[in-house]
């Protein structure tokens, strides 16, 4: 394992994936109460709301109201998503940190589905995002590969093909001078194995050595923590996960089926390997039992509901 | 991964951990149906039941009654556990094939508390119970060394107190003139991390090269597939595990917390790296959600919510 990283980064996307999912209502205050607490742990990176039209995410109606009330910390970043230039124009009206971002699918039929445009109208918009982004002076961050291990439409996706994407990602940046902080690959419906992602990690490697990759992971089928570690092994230290795995995968074949991997028991494993996180654990799990509290019913998390080993080390039990 | 076995076995305990630990009640039938239709996935050793004190495991009341009511396959072992001298004697009467196993704590307090003996008092009721085997003529199949990872009570366990309980145990079976099949190496309490795996694995292999490990590993803290993996990496072709994540672990700081890995998810992800299972998963994912039927409520197994990947691969959809 010399391939294991010593620090890992995490971006945190549970409040943003719970509060668009969950049936609620859920109150302004609970929203921002957790958001505050997930940015006491040691997290940076804290993905607050997204920016989208109420009608179809109605748990996200009060977006605005969220951003405003959160006491921020001066080293987290406290961010907000949007899917569209409208959800962009609101966005830079907040107190958050804004960013933008490009992004494409493996999969032509995905990215109709998705988003009702093909890859090549796909990248059009991405233009026409980037040229707003450059206009509001919105710095971009970072770039996306959906779909990067499998598509319920095209089935399996060659690691080639997701090596292509990156290329074509990584040439829109350079044509509007854009220097990404990452390059997230993501399994957006759940198809990645360890093997899926050794060999994508390792088809994007060998043409980009130094380029930093970030994992975007879901549980879909029980394997998300063996794909991390897999990420792990292959030098990865940049991952997006969700506390107490808040979210959820609305394109699986069952209601209940798992989202994100999720933060804390991301942090457990690192930490037990001697990997460090920056991150509190035992504070992380407060704030997963606290996301429990706030939707209601039980969340799929296990070392909140195990329990951290810290009292059986320090002999406090 | 050049290590990677290309076949795997498993043991399948859900039936035995489910209808020892759910609130149920289960109906008779019921337990089976499941444990029948365990064996039509191509499973071969399915652990039916456990015979126990009624007064204190009310789920197993029915042990002897399941054991003689399933209809068996002659290519399937369908196994039940005893925990003591009078568990074997009805166990014996029951058409379940049972094996004899020792064990050994690397924890002499958990020992204490576990079963009220120490670790030498637990060698010399070793020893009775080969002599029970043998005057049974009960095979003895596997020996078991419990929180191999980390015990509640003494905290983290090093590497070398494994190999040296490993060596006990073998020293015993050879007393016995018994060749064990497997020693397995089970994470009782959910302290494993995949460094942890690897470190113990090795630890053990770096003395007997040959020695055939199996490993019992609990999600407790998330991290049991991870470790499933790594086992994988390290050669490890024998493995425990629980359809649907049935059990959860009595040991955990909270209730609620998962028991074993789940068998359908080990098999997803063998399967998707290339290794066989001799398993139809589809046909396992049934097994899992008739499970959730039985007990009524949801349980942890996460490919039986997502659903496999066969209908998209065939196009099926």
């Amino acid at each position: 394992m010399s391939d294991l990283p010593k620090r890992i980064e995490i971006h945190e996307e549970g409040p943003r994936e719970g509060f668009q999912i969950e049936a609620g209502p859920i109150s302004t205050a609970d929203k921002v109460r957790f958001c505050e607490a997930l940015a006491e742990t040691g997290l940076l990176d804290v993905q607050c709301v997204s920016f989208v039209d109420a009608r179809r995410v109605p748990g996200m109606a009060d977006a605005d109201e969220v951003a405003r009330a959160i006491h921020q910390k001066p080293e987290v970043h406290y961010t907000g998503i949007a899917l569209n230039l409208r959800g962009y124009e609101r966005a830079v009206q907040s107190p958050l940190h804004i960013t933008g971002g490009i992004q494409m699918s493996t999969s032509n039929t995905f990215s109709i589905h998705n988003t009702n445009k093909n890859n090549a109208e796909t990248l059009i918009e991405q233009r026409r995002q980037l040229e707003f982004f450059r206009a509001k002076a919105i710095p971009v961050e970072s770039a996306i590969v959906m779909t990067a291990f499998g598509c319920n439409f095209e089935g399996a996706i060659a690691p080639g093909t997701v090596r292509d994407c990156v290329g074509e990602l990584l040439a829109l940046a350079d044509e509007f001078d854009v220097k990404l902080d990452r390059v997230r690959i993501a399994d957006t419906v759940g198809w990645a194995s360890p093997l899926g992602v050794q060999r994508v990690v390792g088809a994007i490697r060998e043409k980009w050595p130094d380029l930093k990759l970030a994992l975007h992971l879901h549980d879909t089928r029980g394997t998300g923590m063996a794909n991390a570690l897999m990420g792990l092994q292959m030098g990865i230290w940049s991952f997006d996960s969700s506390c107490a795995g808040l979210g959820g995968c609305p394109f699986a074949g069952h209601k209940g089926a798992a989202g994100n991997i999720c933060t804390e028991d991301l942090v457990f494993m690192a930490e037990e390997m001697g990997i460090e996180t920056g991150i509190n654990l035992d504070a992380l799990i407060e704030c997963a039992r606290m996301a429990e509290t706030i939707v209601g019913h039980q969340l799929p998390g296990k070392v909140m509901h195990g329990g951290s080993l810290t009292k059986f080390r320090t002999g406090a039990h």
